[in-house]
């Protein structure tokens, strides 16, 4: 089977995942003794879990973009395994909702927050099983030669990718701005050009 | 008429169906004396009912992927059938909140397990019905050669892959939970990549 | 400009649309004293009214292939009349739903159904406009080598195909349910594969 | 890394915000006392907005597609970069929305204009950053050969094109309807042909 449609249906799924997101932006009433800006910046946690959000599966596609460049053909196990991945992708408009509602809230933010940054972590896991799988289990399917170091650093890199996430899930019990926060930052990382070595993409899971 | 931009409309459309499922996964309000964690654990049918289909979505996408390769040029009707199995599949977001919404329901639950497998049911039956027209009643149009044999047991089996939906079907005037219970597991075997050969993907409908 | 990334946004575009009109086909309420089945039974227009729009829209999917494909390259007018027709299209999950929402009450009903069938007659002479602008004012922009002869019966057949929205649009202030049905009528006419000529797409509008 | 993903995600992204503009156009209810021929009227804010909306992505799309289109490779500031253009593309329907809410309103008025142009002067910023960022800093990347002297006209025409998103978002203190007009006009300036030089696109942003 060929990479050609696998990426226009992948493209397609996490296009449309990441434009979901502004729904959860919504246009804010304000009854008498309101204000609009008020109204507004109430709303801060939407902004915040959405520009995160956002970016996080931005840099998952330009990864996601790296890592079918590098197959020639994919395989049944393949097409599911990327099913799944964009299972867990299509799952991130309800995740970031979730999360901008209930962060603020006394009842229910460290829940809200363990499935935000469990989600990420699902995230992470899939692309990284993914990566193991076509690198590991079916290099002859691998479009480009690569050594077995080199097989090797990029799974490595995809792997180290899982630990923030993980930490993020974990912190969440701790507080759920913490969790916020650092899914955010970690955006702003891997977006950061100089942090990924100049040019090069760097997985973000 | 070339095939490519047929590919293109297919994977965008299917893209957004599975995408917008989604959109059934709602953020629940906690009332005083709820729990998040309740709230969300009462939204059980609505997880299963999202994997189901979105698992269900891939695994017919990547049959349309196989079908659509053995093509060489379509025709009207072979792009009216291919639209008519697309407004099957875009109507999975409805038929899943429906099931969702009513598997829990002392009245309605067996009338919404009806539609949801008969959704799947009509998705397969239309599948089936590009299959045989274009394998055979214009096999001129296939890309690849295909001896009469090998063209029958294609068709022989996406036939076959229309049965576990009848039946799932029938089956929802006893339970609901049983005609959701073999989807899903119908989801699951088509995905497991043993049960398609190894690597060959097998018509889900 | 070339045509490639102008029919990739124009698919992108129209499937978008085309998957977003189930949004309207809600789950309904069942208040006690009302089964699912009266209460799913009283969205027929629903139903009708999205059964008609998926085909028309995917009709016009088809003559817009057929129309860029007559294309070598785009010029800016090209893209603009081509982006005034996807707002046409855009438009119509809402023109749809506001039909199905009003078709059935006597307040509303024959100004809905001017809008719904309006907007198809809108989308038909934007469709018109921009193959007459292809063909007659800049034919040098043709891919292929059409006669004179032949240009003027493709615009002719594009021209004749608004007519049949103007009596639907018209007729509306006759009676809702004439548009509704004309307009479910077209879609099944040029839907059905002997109505355009044994394989050749004609154009809807 | 190759540019053709990059477009092919791009137009999806864009495709897709530009086509949920329209679930900002609500069908409205007609409560006794009120005829649909009114309510719908009393929505006017919405048709504006949304034309608006929708105009101005597509003239910002047909940039974008020239952009691209210059570029040989991209590198990973490239592809960040692009992502935040997506993400300023993709909050317009909120903003839009937004606008359409409270453009009639006493309280608000100003602040959602204030928010609706600055989303357009956002988004033509950072089409100005990414433009800047090709012709300037790696002009090797370009695919076609430009001399300094047109690389510099098209950067500044496309710094001009911020000025008028400027305007309307400092004028949106002054009045939300001269604001909304002022957006209005300028997406029906960039769409007329004559406006961009005789079929020469021209940068929006």
């Amino acid at each position: 089977v060929s990479t050609t449609r696998l990426e226009a249906f992948s493209d397609a799924v996490i296009a449309v995942a990441i434009t979901l997101l502004v729904l959860d932006i919504r246009v804010p009433p304000t009854p008498p003794g309101t204000t609009l800006a008020s109204a507004l910046g109430h709303q801060w946690p939407h902004y915040v879990a959405y520009a995160t959000s956002f970016v996080t599966i931005g840099i998952i596609w330009i990864n996601h973009h790296a890592m079918i460049g590098r197959l020639r053909v994919a395989n049944h196990a393949i097409l599911v395994l990327n099913l799944l991945l964009l299972l867990s992708i299509a799952l991130l408009p309800f995740a970031t909702s979730l999360m901008a509602a209930y962060v603020n809230q006394s009842a229910g933010q460290h829940l809200a927050a363990v499935i935000y940054a469990g989600s990420f972590l699902f995230m992470a896991i899939l692309f990284s099983a993914l990566n193991a799988y076509t690198l590991v289990v079916r290099p002859q399917m691998l479009d480009v030669d690569l050594s077995a170091n080199q097989r090797r650093r990029v799974l490595t890199r995809s792997i180290i990718g899982v630990g923030p996430y993980l930490l993020a899930t974990v912190l969440a019990v701790v507080s759920a701005y913490v969790t916020l926060g650092l899914c955010a930052g970690l955006a702003a990382y891997y977006a950061f050009p100089t942090a990924s070595g100049g040019g090069q993409p760097k997985p973000a899971g």
